[in-house]
C-alpha cells in the first residue's frame, strides 16, 4: 500500500487524557479514532493488526479442537434470567426494550447463549468434550472507560466455551487451553505475559487464571514469588505471615484518650501496629452490618471479603449503624459484639496472634492482651477466613520468599465454570448409562483490541510502537527520499513492485516528504523493517536498511540483494514470535 | 473434521413457520439456530460458509482499493442527529440510553460513522478517491423478521463507503463497484443475480442499484425486458403505456346508481377499466389529503407516490377527510377539486388519455369524456408524474417489449449518495485551488447471511443445499459404511488423512450409521463431492464417488487414484464460480 493513500492521519499531539503509551500511539499513529466515550473506530492500520491477531486466535482455537460459531450481540433477557445473571449483574449490562417491548440486552459475555446451543446440539457423552468459540463484538456499559483500548465499552472478543462429561476432563482440557493461551500471547509478540490465579468474580466457578501482560500502566496488581512458582492477582493473593505466639497474658484495660486509629493507639502505647487489632465495619446490600477484624498493620481486601460473605456489593458502615450494634466507633472490638446477632469475619492474623491490643468498647479505652481463642465470645458463630491484602515483601505462601508486586494488563482469562450455568439452565447430556447429567463447563476469553494495546505497552520507544513481525500492519516500510528525482522514483517503484511480487506486505512512502518527517511517520507506524532509498544510496546501488528497534543504527545493503535479505529478516523476526522460542 | 464431532444436529422436521428452502435447510441441516425472533446463532457449518463469503468480500473490496476498518455497533445519537436521520428513521432504528443517560443507538448502517472518520482523516483532494469498508454486525429492529436469514434483526454486513472529489469520479468508481459486485455474486455461486435500478429509499441519493438473486420466495418484484436491457424494482419500474388519443367529446353526466368502484362503473357502462379514471385519496404524515388520479386499470405505486411528494409515510384517507375536501367518496374526480387547496397528483395515464369516465362528484353519477387538458381546473397546481404500478406484460420503456415479472432476494445494493451526508455533516476536503468542498459519496452493501440463504434458494434439491465449491462448508464428504469392520475403518482413516495432508477440507462420517441415514445427512450438509467406502467397494480397491447434484448417479474410482481425481474435481467446480466463467 502507498502511504499517500493510507487512511489515518498521523498526529503530533495526543489527546490530553491519553496517559499510557498505547493510548497515545494508537491515536497519534492513526490506528484508532474515538467515536464516543469507550467507543472506537479501528482505522486501516488498527484493523490490519487486529485481523492478524484474530487469525492467530483462530489457529490456536482450532488446534485445541474448537469449532467457530457466531452468536448474536443482542440477546433476549429471558436467557439471562435462566442463569440468574439478569438480576445479579449491575448496570454494566446494557438492558433495553425492543420495538415490541421485549426485554433485551447487549451481550458482554456469552455463557447463556452458548448453553442454549449446547443443550440442544450436544446430547450424548459421545459428543463430549466439545468446544465452541467465536470472535465477536461485546458491549459492557463501563462507567469510566479509560486508557484508549485498555478499558472500552464495545470491544471484539474471542470467547470460547468447553463442555465436558467430568471434572477430570475439564481440568485436562483447561490445561490444554492454558498452553494455547501461552502460545497465543507469545505469537502476538508479548514479551512478558504471566498466568496468575485470579478471582472468578461474576463468572463464578472454582479455578480461574488471568493472563497478565506486565506493564507499568496496568490496572491490576500481581504478587509473584521471585522463582515464579506463585503468582496471584491482588484480589486473591495470600501471604504466609508469621503471627505472634506468646503465652496469653491477662486482659488489661488501659486509658487511651482520643486514640481512634491504629496509628494513634500504637504510638500512644509504644507498640507496633502489628501488635494491635483493627475493627472495620461494612454494610452489605441489605444494609446489614458486617464486622471485620484484622491485625492492625494489615488492610482488608474487599474482593476477598465480598467472596467470603458471598455479597457482590459492600460499603463502609456509618457510625449510626455501628452504634446500633452496641459498639463504640474508634474503640470497638470483638469484646463488645454479640456474634450471634451480627455477621463477624475475622482474619487469621487476629485469630492466631497472641496478646493483641483491641478496643475496649468504651470511649477512650483499649484492652491489652486480647487472645481470640480465650476472649472472643460466641466464637462458633464467627467466620475465620483470610481477608487480608497482601503487601510487597510479604512471604510467599509456597516458598516463604518475599513476594514481588507487578503491574499488569489482563489480556486473557480462563475459568473452570463447573455446572454454574449448565445446572440452572438444564444443559444436560446422557452419560454411558443413559443418565441425564449437567455438563461441566470451562470458558476462555481474550480481548482483541486490548491485546493490541498491551503489545504497544511492552513494545515501544519514545517515538512509537515497535510491532512484532507477526502482527505488524506491514512487514516492510519503504521510504523514497527526494522521490521527485525520476531515478529515485523509478528505483522505489521497482523495489516496491518486487516486494509485492514476492508476497511481502510493504508500505511505500511515495509522498516525497522530507527525511525527518517521513521517519517520524515511520516510527509511529512501527513497521519492523525499514528500507530507505535516496539519491545518495542509489549512487552506490545501495539501500539503507534498519530494524524499527535499532534506534539510530542502520546498514547499507546492495540493491540487487534486497529481496532475499528482507525475506531472511522477516523469517528471523517471525521466529521471535514462535511459541517454541524461549522468551528473552 | 469428523462428523461425529461436528456441533449441530441434523433435524428431520423444519419448524412450522419455515416456508422457504433456505429457512428449512438452514435449520434442518444444523447451520443456524434461532435465539429469539430475528436473532440467530451461526453453528459451525453456517460459520464456515459465512467465513468463506467474507473472505471473497474482502478480496473483492481490496481489488477496488478498499481499506478495511471497523466501526462500532453502538453509536451516539448525536452523530445521527447531524445527518438528520435520528428523527427521520422509524422504529427499526433501535434507540436506547446508556448508564449515563446519553442517547445511543444500534447501527443499522454506518454512513454517519464513516463520515465522522472521513472528515478528520481525508483532508486534501490528493487523498481522494478513497474507499473504506467493514464486515460487521448490524441491528435493525424489524417488526416482522421472517424466512430464516432472509429478514432478520441482527446480521453481518459488508458495508463500504467511497469518497470523491467529483460526481464524475464517483460515477466511474460506482461502475467499478458494480463490476466487483457482479464478480462477488458469481464467486459465491449465485446462478442468477441481476442488478436492477432501485429506489434509494431512506439512504437518499440519486442513482442506486439492487442486486437481486432470482428466487420464487423473493420479497421483491423485478420487471425486466426479455433482452435484459431494462430491469427495475417494482418500486421504480416504469412502462411505456399507450394512451387513447381520440378527439375530445363533450362532457356528459350519466346516472350510475351504486357504481362506487371502477369495476362497477365499467361493467355498468360497458366500457373497459382503461376507459375510466380512478380517484384515490391518501393522507400524509400531517394528516393532509393527497388526491391521486390514475387510469382505472392501473394501480397506484405508493413507493413512487411517496418519493414524488417527498413524504416518507402515507396512508389511505378516511371518508371524513375526503368529504371535508368537498368531494363525494365513490364518485370523486378532478371535476370537484380545488387544486389550489388540495395536493393533487395525476398520473400521465390520466393527463394524456382522452375521453375518460370520471366521477361527477355527485352521488350515483359519473361524467363521460373527461379530458385533462380541457377539463381539469387549476392544472398549473397539479403535479403530473408517473405513479403507476407496472404490470407483467406492460411495454418496456426502452424496447417496448412486454416486461417480465421476476421474484428476487435483494442480496446487495449500491448507492450514489452524492452530498446527502457530507454536506450536513461538514465532511469537506480542500480542492486543488484550496477551496473547501463537500465530498461526493457512494455506498455499497452486502448482507452475508442473506447471501448464504440466497445461494440455498438457487442451489438446492428436495434433500438439501447443493453448495457451490467456493463457499461449501467442506470440499469433500467421506462416508465409511460398515465402518466397524476394521479394514473399512482403516481404509477410511487412511483416505481421510491423505485428503487432509493434501490440504483438502474433508468431512469424515466415521459414525458407522446405516447408508440411508448417512446419505440423508450428507444431502443436508450439501458438500459438493462425496466419497463412499464400503466393504463392497474395498473388495474391488475402489471408492464410490458422486457430485452432490448428480442425484442417484455415481461412479466407481480406483482407491489409489482418489487424490488426484478429487483435486481435479475441486478445480473444475471452483472454475464454475470464477467471475470470468460465463453463466449457464
Amino acid at each position: 500500500m502507498k502511504l499517500s493513500q493510507l487512511v489515518g492521519q498521523r498526529l503530533k499531539e495526543a489527546p490530553r487524557d491519553a496517559q499510557t503509551a498505547s493510548h497515545i500511539f494508537l491515536i497519534r499513529g492513526g490506528y484508532v479514532r474515538l467515536v464516543s466515550a469507550g467507543l472506537y473506530t479501528l482505522l486501516p492500520l488498527g484493523r490490519r493488526i487486529t485481523r492478524k491477531i484474530e487469525q492467530i486466535l483462530r489457529e490456536e482455537m482450532d488446534r485445541v479442537d474448537g469449532q467457530e460459531i457466531r452468536m448474536p450481540v443482542v440477546l433476549p433477557a429471558e436467557l439471562w434470567e435462566e442463569s440468574g445473571r439478569y438480576a445479579k449483574v449491575g448496570s454494566e449490562l446494557l438492558r433495553f426494550k425492543d420495538r415490541n417491548g421485549k426485554d433485551m440486552l447487549l451481550g458482554m459475555t456469552h455463557e447463556e447463549a452458548v448453553v442454549q446451543v449446547a443443550r440442544t446440539e450436544l446430547v450424548s457423552y459421545k459428543q463430549l468434550p466439545s468446544m465452541l468459540y467465536q470472535i465477536q463484538t461485546k458491549y459492557r456499559d463501563e462507567a469510566r472507560p479509560r486508557a484508549g483500548l485498555i478499558r472500552v465499552r464495545e470491544f471484539t472478543m474471542k470467547d470460547a466455551y468447553s463442555f465436558h462429561g467430568s471434572q477430570d476432563c475439564l481440568e485436562k482440557y483447561y490445561e490444554r487451553c492454558h498452553e494455547a493461551y501461552v502460545r497465543i500471547f507469545k505469537r502476538i509478540g508479548l514479551k512478558q505475559c504471566l498466568s496468575i490465579l485470579s478471582d472468578s468474580g461474576m463468572m463464578g466457578g472454582a479455578v480461574s487464571h488471568e493472563f497478565m501482560a506486565i506493564a507499568d500502566c496496568g490496572e491490576d496488581t500481581i504478587f509473584a514469588s521471585p522463582d515464579g512458582s506463585y503468582r496471584a492477582n491482588r484480589e486473591v493473593a495470600v501471604a504466609k505471615l508469621a503471627f505472634a505466639k506468646d503465652a496469653p497474658l491477662p486482659l488489661n484495660k488501659v486509658h487511651t484518650p482520643g486514640c481512634k486509629t491504629i496509628a494513634d493507639v500504637a504510638a500512644f502505647l509504644k507498640l507496633s501496629p502489628a501488635q494491635t487489632c483493627k475493627a472495620v465495619f461494612y454494610k452489605d446490600q441489605d444494609n446489614k452490618l458486617v464486622f471485620v477484624c484484622i491485625r492492625g498493620d494489615l488492610e482488608v481486601n474487599e474482593a476477598k471479603l465480598r467472596k467470603a460473605i458471598q455479597c457482590p456489593e459492600i460499603d463502609f458502615a456509618n457510625d449510626e449503624l455501628i452504634r446500633a450494634a452496641g459498639t463504640v466507633p474508634g474503640f470497638a472490638s470483638l469484646l463488645g459484639i454479640d456474634a450471634k446477632k451480627i455477621r463477624v469475619v475475622v482474619d487469621p492474623s487476629v485469630s492466631e496472634s497472641s496478646n493483641l491490643v483491641v478496643g475496649a468498647n468504651e470511649e477512650d479505652h483499649h484492652m491489652l492482651n486480647f487472645n481470640f481463642a480465650r476472649d472472643a465470645a460466641g466464637r462458633e458463630h464467627i467466620m475465620i477466613t483470610d481477608i487480608a491484602t497482601v503487601r510487597e515483601g510479604d512471604p510467599c505462601p509456597l516458598t516463604g520468599q518475599p513476594l514481588q508486586a507487578l503491574k499488569g494488563i489482563e489480556v486473557g482469562n480462563i475459568f473452570q465454570l463447573g455446572t454454574k450455568y449448565s445446572a440452572p439452565m438444564a444443559c444436560n447430556y446422557l452419560d454411558q448409562d443413559g443418565k441425564s447429567k449437567p455438563m461441566i463447563m470451562g470458558c476462555y476469553g481474550i480481548g482483541v483490541g486490548r491485546a493490541m494495546a498491551a503489545v504497544i505497552e511492552q513494545c515501544h520507544d519514545d517515538y512509537g510502537p515497535v510491532w512484532p513481525m507477526a502482527i505488524a500492519p506491514f512487514q516492510v516500510h519503504l521510504i523514497g527520499l527526494n522521490i521527485n528525482q525520476p531515478e529515485v522514483r523509478q528505483a522505489c517503484d521497482n523495489l516496491y513492485q518486487s516486494l509485492l511480487d514476492a508476497g511481502i506486505d510493504a508500505l511505500y512512502d511515495d509522498r516525497g516528504e522530507k527525511a525527518g518527517f517521513a521517519f517520524a511517520d515511520a516510527d509511529l507506524i512501527g513497521v519492523p523493517l525499514r528500507l530507505v532509498v535516496s539519491p545518495k544510496t542509489l549512487a552506490q546501488s545501495q539501500v539503507e536498511f534498519k530494524q524499527r528497534n535499532w534506534g539510530k543504527r542502520s546498514e547499507l545493503i546492495a540493491l540487487d540483494g534486497v529481496l532475499p535479505f528482507v525475506q531472511q529478516q522477516i523469517q528471523e523476526l517471525m521466529a521471535l514470535c514462535r511459541p517454541d522460542t524461549p522468551t528473552a
